[in-house]
């Protein structure tokens, strides 16, 4: 078993961080995307999307997409639970990692992949317009992200959670992406010093 | 219990066919997103996000984004299995399902929304370059899926899954986004055909 990625970009970062919480320790792989090996033959028949990370599999099997690869460890290394514990919880969780991903992450990915310089051959056509479109969006999620926290300590309730995971791997891929966090969403405050001291958030930095 | 949607709307028909295969009965309630019922008051406080279906449970809870709806009723009413039998299954499933979800579903919505005319007051600003992009990208999607079932009968494997209810949603939405599906596709047209007769597909058409 071993998993192939670039280390330090987002989405691998969230594979790490959730083996780290599950203290398991998996074999990494390195490719570089500025060197386009995502897009390599070799590559691209792990997983024609061209995106990392990749679980191999010890029968050879290919998993990609970053919660597909962390589904795989919660069914093999069930405790803790990351992905919920009840029918209820476990849709609650879906719900809130899905509203980061969609909300917050693939945003600010936006706002990286459609204005960063360096993104301009690998972003093609790269849209200024549709970059900025996204960081106006991007407050408005942080401000509903700032809300969900009034009334409880993780983003999907009363238990850290793979939401707490993307949501995190999120705020710190503003950095990269130009956006500032503002100043006035305490309750966001509180839960990003929060996650962001856990042993596992050093997990791909 | 009770679930918020507009018919005929792709993601909650993914939901309503769901429900179809696995012989669940739901009450719906109507609400319309022509008349940006989705953006008034007593919606949002169900969703944030503004989107719908919403599923709301007897205790008050309000589930929203499709998936996290589906795996509730995974969990409460689990045969026939739509998320995967055994740990490697289940992270094939939601492997081939986000492909479905981010490689194609998203893709055709993001045409529909940014170059189909009834869409210019929902979608601001509508950016019809970005528009345009996302329909070449849609075509390299069905190329992909036509790949993976050259060797397998279902898009997640040997059973049908909620990946399989994710594209055929997908692929009945190029229609009113004004994609064609490519002629030459034939491993697509087989498994489109099989997936359009059976009794779950007419559920939200």
């Amino acid at each position: 078993m071993k998993i192939i990625e670039q280390s330090r970009a987002p989405n691998p970062r969230r594979v790490r961080i959730f083996l780290a919480e599950k203290g398991i320790t998996v074999p990494f792989e390195q490719i570089e995307i500025g060197k386009k090996q995502h897009r390599a033959p070799e590559f691209l028949k792990h997983n024609p999307m061209g995106q990392v990370p990749v679980l191999i599999l010890d029968d050879g099997t290919a998993i990609s997409e970053s919660v597909a690869i962390c589904r795989y460890f919660e069914e093999t290394n069930p405790t803790p639970p990351l992905f919920g514990r009840d029918a209820r919880d476990k849709a609650i969780v879906e719900m809130m990692n899905r509203r980061m991903e969609h909300g917050l992450l693939a945003r600010v990915a936006t706002v990286f992949r459609h204005t960063h310089p360096s993104m301009a051959e690998l972003e093609v056509p790269q849209i200024k317009e549709w970059g900025d479109a996204n960081r106006a969006r991007v407050g408005a999620a942080l401000e509903m992200m700032d809300g969900e926290l009034a009334t409880k300590p993780f983003m999907a309730g009363e238990n850290y959670s793979i939401a707490d995971i993307t949501a995190l791997v999120a705020v710190d891929f503003m950095r990269p992406s130009r956006i500032e966090r503002p100043a006035h969403l305490k309750n966001l405050d509180r839960w990003y010093g929060q996650m962001s001291t856990r042993p596992s958030a050093k997990a791909g930095m």
